[in-house]
Protein backbone atom coordinates (compact mmCIF):
# COMPACT_ATOMS: atom_id res chain seq x y z
CA UNK A 1 0.00 0.00 0.00
CA UNK A 2 1.51 2.90 -0.93
CA UNK A 3 1.52 6.12 0.98
CA UNK A 4 -1.12 8.21 -1.13
CA UNK A 5 -3.01 5.29 -0.67
CA UNK A 6 -2.22 5.53 3.24
CA UNK A 7 -3.14 9.27 3.58
CA UNK A 8 -6.38 8.58 1.68
CA UNK A 9 -7.46 6.24 4.21
CA UNK A 10 -6.64 8.49 7.05
CA UNK A 11 -8.26 11.93 5.39
CA UNK A 12 -12.50 11.63 5.45
CA UNK A 13 -12.79 14.67 7.77
CA UNK A 14 -15.39 13.32 10.15
CA UNK A 15 -12.92 10.22 11.29
CA UNK A 16 -12.92 9.65 15.21
CA UNK A 17 -10.48 7.94 16.56
CA UNK A 18 -11.38 5.76 19.64
CA UNK A 19 -9.49 6.40 22.83
CA UNK A 20 -10.80 4.13 25.43
CA UNK A 21 -11.70 0.64 25.89
CA UNK A 22 -10.96 -2.69 23.59
CA UNK A 23 -11.39 -0.31 20.48
CA UNK A 24 -8.52 2.14 21.41
CA UNK A 25 -7.08 3.34 18.45
CA UNK A 26 -9.96 2.03 16.01
CA UNK A 27 -11.28 4.25 13.47
CA UNK A 28 -14.80 5.32 12.86
CA UNK A 29 -16.93 7.94 11.32
CA UNK A 30 -18.67 10.07 13.46
CA UNK A 31 -21.50 12.13 11.26
CA UNK A 32 -23.22 8.78 9.81
CA UNK A 33 -26.31 8.94 12.06
CA UNK A 34 -27.94 5.37 11.18
CA UNK A 35 -24.52 4.15 12.13
CA UNK A 36 -23.84 6.32 15.77
CA UNK A 37 -27.48 4.75 15.92
CA UNK A 38 -26.56 1.11 15.76
CA UNK A 39 -23.18 1.44 16.72
CA UNK A 40 -20.42 2.70 16.64
CA UNK A 41 -18.45 0.50 14.28
CA UNK A 42 -15.30 0.39 14.24
CA UNK A 43 -12.19 -0.39 11.83
CA UNK A 44 -8.27 -0.09 11.37
CA UNK A 45 -5.54 -1.26 8.79
CA UNK A 46 -3.53 -3.70 9.89
CA UNK A 47 0.10 -3.76 8.90
CA UNK A 48 -0.28 -5.89 6.11
CA UNK A 49 -2.47 -3.45 4.31
CA UNK A 50 -5.81 -4.96 5.13
CA UNK A 51 -8.65 -3.49 6.99
CA UNK A 52 -10.46 -5.13 9.96
CA UNK A 53 -13.64 -3.79 10.73
CA UNK A 54 -15.19 -5.21 14.21
CA UNK A 55 -18.02 -4.57 16.78
CA UNK A 56 -19.14 -5.80 20.25
CA UNK A 57 -22.60 -7.68 20.37
CA UNK A 58 -25.02 -5.32 22.32
CA UNK A 59 -28.66 -5.67 23.23
CA UNK A 60 -29.51 -3.67 20.91
CA UNK A 61 -28.21 -5.50 17.98
CA UNK A 62 -30.66 -8.55 18.80
CA UNK A 63 -33.62 -9.83 17.07
CA UNK A 64 -36.87 -11.26 19.07
CA UNK A 65 -34.85 -14.36 19.58
CA UNK A 66 -31.74 -13.08 21.15
CA UNK A 67 -29.23 -13.55 17.89
CA UNK A 68 -28.12 -10.59 15.84
CA UNK A 69 -30.89 -9.31 13.75
CA UNK A 70 -30.18 -9.78 9.88
CA UNK A 71 -30.58 -5.96 9.51
CA UNK A 72 -27.78 -5.30 11.51
CA UNK A 73 -25.29 -7.87 9.97
CA UNK A 74 -26.52 -6.33 6.79
CA UNK A 75 -25.65 -2.43 8.11
CA UNK A 76 -22.48 -3.87 9.63
CA UNK A 77 -21.29 -5.38 6.08
CA UNK A 78 -22.13 -2.28 4.24
CA UNK A 79 -19.81 -0.66 6.73
CA UNK A 80 -17.22 -2.66 5.94
CA UNK A 81 -17.80 -1.90 2.56
CA UNK A 82 -16.64 1.71 3.01
CA UNK A 83 -13.72 0.50 5.19
CA UNK A 84 -12.62 -1.60 2.89
CA UNK A 85 -12.93 0.78 -0.20
CA UNK A 86 -11.96 4.08 1.28
CA UNK A 87 -8.18 3.86 0.41
CA UNK A 88 -8.78 3.88 -3.37
CA UNK A 89 -12.39 5.34 -2.93
CA UNK A 90 -11.01 8.66 -2.23
CA UNK A 91 -14.84 10.52 -1.80
CA UNK A 92 -17.81 9.85 -1.76
CA UNK A 93 -19.73 6.42 -2.65
CA UNK A 94 -23.10 5.01 -2.68
CA UNK A 95 -23.48 1.01 -2.49
CA UNK A 96 -25.22 0.05 -5.88
CA UNK A 97 -26.25 -3.69 -4.95
CA UNK A 98 -25.76 -5.87 -2.11
CA UNK A 99 -25.93 -9.44 -2.13
CA UNK A 100 -25.71 -11.66 1.09
CA UNK A 101 -25.88 -15.52 2.52
CA UNK A 102 -26.29 -15.76 6.58
CA UNK A 103 -24.70 -18.89 7.54
CA UNK A 104 -24.73 -18.91 11.42
CA UNK A 105 -26.34 -17.31 14.34
CA UNK A 106 -24.22 -15.25 16.87
CA UNK A 107 -25.30 -13.85 20.54
CA UNK A 108 -24.61 -10.94 22.93
CA UNK A 109 -21.36 -10.72 24.16
CA UNK A 110 -19.86 -11.90 21.34
CA UNK A 111 -17.40 -9.78 18.72
CA UNK A 112 -18.15 -10.09 15.35
CA UNK A 113 -15.17 -9.07 12.94
CA UNK A 114 -15.18 -8.69 9.01
CA UNK A 115 -12.97 -8.63 6.19
CA UNK A 116 -13.82 -7.73 2.73
CA UNK A 117 -11.48 -7.26 -0.59
CA UNK A 118 -11.77 -5.58 -3.47
CA UNK A 119 -12.36 -7.46 -6.74
CA UNK A 120 -12.14 -4.64 -8.88
CA UNK A 121 -11.90 -1.06 -8.40
CA UNK A 122 -12.28 0.53 -11.78
CA UNK A 123 -12.96 4.32 -12.42
CA UNK A 124 -17.02 4.21 -11.59
CA UNK A 125 -17.61 1.12 -9.68
CA UNK A 126 -15.92 -0.52 -6.89
CA UNK A 127 -17.26 -4.49 -6.75
CA UNK A 128 -15.85 -6.39 -3.16
CA UNK A 129 -17.04 -9.53 -1.33
CA UNK A 130 -16.05 -10.38 2.00
CA UNK A 131 -17.37 -12.06 5.39
CA UNK A 132 -18.41 -11.66 8.97
CA UNK A 133 -16.92 -14.24 11.43
CA UNK A 134 -17.11 -14.66 15.55
CA UNK A 135 -13.75 -16.48 16.48
CA UNK A 136 -13.46 -19.75 14.44
CA UNK A 137 -16.90 -19.72 13.01
CA UNK A 138 -18.11 -17.48 9.54
CA UNK A 139 -21.45 -15.99 10.30
CA UNK A 140 -22.43 -14.45 7.00
CA UNK A 141 -21.25 -13.79 3.42
CA UNK A 142 -21.91 -10.84 1.66
CA UNK A 143 -20.68 -9.14 -1.53
CA UNK A 144 -21.80 -5.48 -2.93
CA UNK A 145 -20.69 -2.61 -5.46
CA UNK A 146 -20.00 0.76 -4.80
CA UNK A 147 -20.40 3.44 -7.10
CA UNK A 148 -18.45 6.32 -7.32
CA UNK A 149 -20.51 9.79 -6.69
CA UNK A 150 -18.48 12.54 -8.71
CA UNK A 151 -18.29 15.65 -6.94
CA UNK A 152 -20.45 18.63 -9.01
CA UNK A 153 -18.36 21.20 -10.41
CA UNK A 154 -19.24 24.64 -8.45
CA UNK A 155 -20.96 26.90 -11.23
CA UNK A 156 -19.22 29.17 -12.54
CA UNK A 157 -19.87 33.00 -12.21
CA UNK A 158 -20.22 34.01 -15.68
CA UNK A 159 -21.88 31.05 -16.90
CA UNK B 1 -57.04 -15.18 2.06
CA UNK B 2 -58.53 -17.81 4.59
CA UNK B 3 -59.94 -17.48 7.82
CA UNK B 4 -56.94 -19.42 9.58
CA UNK B 5 -54.53 -17.49 7.27
CA UNK B 6 -55.79 -14.21 8.76
CA UNK B 7 -55.67 -15.83 12.12
CA UNK B 8 -52.34 -16.61 11.51
CA UNK B 9 -51.63 -12.95 10.44
CA UNK B 10 -52.64 -11.56 13.57
CA UNK B 11 -51.73 -14.81 16.24
CA UNK B 12 -47.46 -13.30 17.23
CA UNK B 13 -47.26 -13.07 20.86
CA UNK B 14 -45.28 -9.63 20.68
CA UNK B 15 -47.67 -8.26 18.44
CA UNK B 16 -48.37 -4.32 19.21
CA UNK B 17 -50.98 -2.17 17.28
CA UNK B 18 -50.59 1.58 17.40
CA UNK B 19 -52.81 4.22 19.10
CA UNK B 20 -51.95 7.09 17.98
CA UNK B 21 -50.54 8.93 14.84
CA UNK B 22 -50.13 8.61 11.21
CA UNK B 23 -49.74 4.72 12.17
CA UNK B 24 -52.75 4.15 14.39
CA UNK B 25 -54.41 0.60 13.91
CA UNK B 26 -51.03 -0.19 12.09
CA UNK B 27 -49.02 -3.43 13.53
CA UNK B 28 -45.16 -3.77 14.78
CA UNK B 29 -43.80 -6.19 16.67
CA UNK B 30 -42.38 -5.30 20.11
CA UNK B 31 -39.85 -8.03 20.92
CA UNK B 32 -36.92 -7.38 18.93
CA UNK B 33 -34.65 -4.62 20.14
CA UNK B 34 -32.65 -4.07 16.70
CA UNK B 35 -36.13 -3.24 14.95
CA UNK B 36 -37.25 -0.95 17.94
CA UNK B 37 -34.13 1.09 17.70
CA UNK B 38 -34.21 1.68 14.46
CA UNK B 39 -38.12 1.74 13.94
CA UNK B 40 -40.95 1.43 14.73
CA UNK B 41 -41.24 0.07 11.46
CA UNK B 42 -45.08 -0.73 10.62
CA UNK B 43 -47.39 -3.25 8.35
CA UNK B 44 -51.17 -3.66 7.93
CA UNK B 45 -53.46 -5.93 5.67
CA UNK B 46 -54.76 -4.57 3.11
CA UNK B 47 -58.80 -5.09 2.12
CA UNK B 48 -56.96 -7.12 -0.77
CA UNK B 49 -54.42 -9.22 1.84
CA UNK B 50 -52.02 -7.54 1.20
CA UNK B 51 -49.34 -6.68 3.76
CA UNK B 52 -48.46 -3.18 3.53
CA UNK B 53 -45.21 -2.00 5.19
CA UNK B 54 -44.22 1.68 6.17
CA UNK B 55 -42.17 3.85 8.57
CA UNK B 56 -41.24 7.92 8.41
CA UNK B 57 -38.20 8.73 7.90
CA UNK B 58 -36.31 10.25 11.06
CA UNK B 59 -32.58 11.78 11.46
CA UNK B 60 -31.48 8.65 13.12
CA UNK B 61 -31.91 6.99 9.81
CA UNK B 62 -29.56 9.00 7.84
CA UNK B 63 -25.87 8.60 6.38
CA UNK B 64 -23.50 11.51 6.32
CA UNK B 65 -25.01 12.72 2.71
CA UNK B 66 -28.39 13.52 4.75
CA UNK B 67 -30.36 10.19 2.69
CA UNK B 68 -31.43 6.90 4.33
CA UNK B 69 -28.53 4.44 5.03
CA UNK B 70 -28.23 1.87 3.24
CA UNK B 71 -28.37 -0.05 6.01
CA UNK B 72 -31.65 1.12 7.24
CA UNK B 73 -32.93 0.18 3.51
CA UNK B 74 -31.86 -3.43 4.08
CA UNK B 75 -33.46 -3.90 7.55
CA UNK B 76 -36.60 -2.57 6.91
CA UNK B 77 -36.57 -4.88 3.47
CA UNK B 78 -36.45 -7.24 6.01
CA UNK B 79 -39.04 -6.30 7.66
CA UNK B 80 -41.35 -6.15 5.33
CA UNK B 81 -39.99 -10.34 4.48
CA UNK B 82 -41.12 -11.74 7.54
CA UNK B 83 -44.09 -9.36 7.93
CA UNK B 84 -45.75 -10.69 4.24
CA UNK B 85 -44.38 -13.95 5.43
CA UNK B 86 -45.65 -13.92 8.76
CA UNK B 87 -49.88 -15.14 7.01
CA UNK B 88 -48.09 -18.23 5.50
CA UNK B 89 -44.91 -18.91 8.05
CA UNK B 90 -47.11 -19.41 11.43
CA UNK B 91 -44.12 -19.61 13.29
CA UNK B 92 -40.32 -18.60 13.33
CA UNK B 93 -38.11 -18.43 10.59
CA UNK B 94 -34.51 -16.67 9.76
CA UNK B 95 -33.37 -14.89 6.92
CA UNK B 96 -31.26 -17.11 5.04
CA UNK B 97 -30.50 -15.08 1.77
CA UNK B 98 -31.12 -11.68 0.71
CA UNK B 99 -30.34 -9.05 -2.07
CA UNK B 100 -31.01 -5.99 -3.36
CA UNK B 101 -30.43 -3.09 -5.32
CA UNK B 102 -30.43 0.72 -4.52
CA UNK B 103 -32.41 2.86 -7.09
CA UNK B 104 -33.10 6.23 -5.88
CA UNK B 105 -32.08 7.85 -2.58
CA UNK B 106 -34.34 9.46 -0.08
CA UNK B 107 -34.39 12.39 2.63
CA UNK B 108 -35.71 12.58 6.44
CA UNK B 109 -39.45 13.40 6.27
CA UNK B 110 -40.33 10.94 3.56
CA UNK B 111 -42.40 8.13 3.88
CA UNK B 112 -41.04 4.73 2.71
CA UNK B 113 -43.44 1.90 1.86
CA UNK B 114 -42.77 -1.49 1.01
CA UNK B 115 -44.14 -4.06 -0.95
CA UNK B 116 -43.65 -7.97 -1.10
CA UNK B 117 -44.94 -11.08 -2.90
CA UNK B 118 -44.53 -14.63 -2.11
CA UNK B 119 -42.72 -16.05 -5.44
CA UNK B 120 -43.10 -20.12 -3.31
CA UNK B 121 -44.21 -21.35 0.29
CA UNK B 122 -42.49 -24.28 0.43
CA UNK B 123 -42.62 -26.79 3.71
CA UNK B 124 -38.92 -25.40 4.31
CA UNK B 125 -38.34 -22.14 2.44
CA UNK B 126 -40.50 -19.10 1.50
CA UNK B 127 -39.04 -17.26 -1.23
CA UNK B 128 -39.98 -13.44 -1.48
CA UNK B 129 -39.21 -10.12 -3.58
CA UNK B 130 -40.47 -6.62 -3.56
CA UNK B 131 -39.82 -3.09 -3.28
CA UNK B 132 -39.64 0.13 -1.45
CA UNK B 133 -40.88 3.09 -2.63
CA UNK B 134 -41.68 7.27 -1.78
CA UNK B 135 -44.55 8.34 -3.38
CA UNK B 136 -44.36 7.47 -7.08
CA UNK B 137 -40.68 6.96 -6.71
CA UNK B 138 -38.93 3.38 -6.74
CA UNK B 139 -36.14 3.85 -4.28
CA UNK B 140 -34.46 -0.22 -3.82
CA UNK B 141 -35.63 -3.32 -4.67
CA UNK B 142 -35.07 -6.61 -3.31
CA UNK B 143 -35.60 -10.40 -2.93
CA UNK B 144 -35.39 -13.01 -0.23
CA UNK B 145 -35.54 -16.23 1.15
CA UNK B 146 -36.74 -17.47 4.50
CA UNK B 147 -36.21 -20.54 6.65
CA UNK B 148 -38.98 -22.24 8.58
CA UNK B 149 -37.19 -22.73 11.81
CA UNK B 150 -38.58 -26.35 13.75
CA UNK B 151 -40.03 -25.81 17.24
CA UNK B 152 -37.76 -28.75 18.89
CA UNK B 153 -39.90 -31.35 20.33
CA UNK B 154 -39.85 -31.31 24.05
CA UNK B 155 -38.15 -33.84 25.73
CA UNK B 156 -40.18 -37.15 26.31
CA UNK B 157 -40.15 -37.76 30.66
CA UNK B 158 -39.43 -41.78 30.03
CA UNK B 159 -37.29 -41.43 26.88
Amino acid sequence: MDDITKTAFLNRPDLHVGTEGEFAGWRTWSRDNFETNNGPFWHRMEDDGRIRSAFRVEKKHLNGGGNVHGGCFMSFADYCLFATASPVLQGPGVTVSFACEFIDAVREGELIEGFAEITRAGGSLIFLRGQLTAGERTLFTFSGTIKRVKRKAAPQPNA
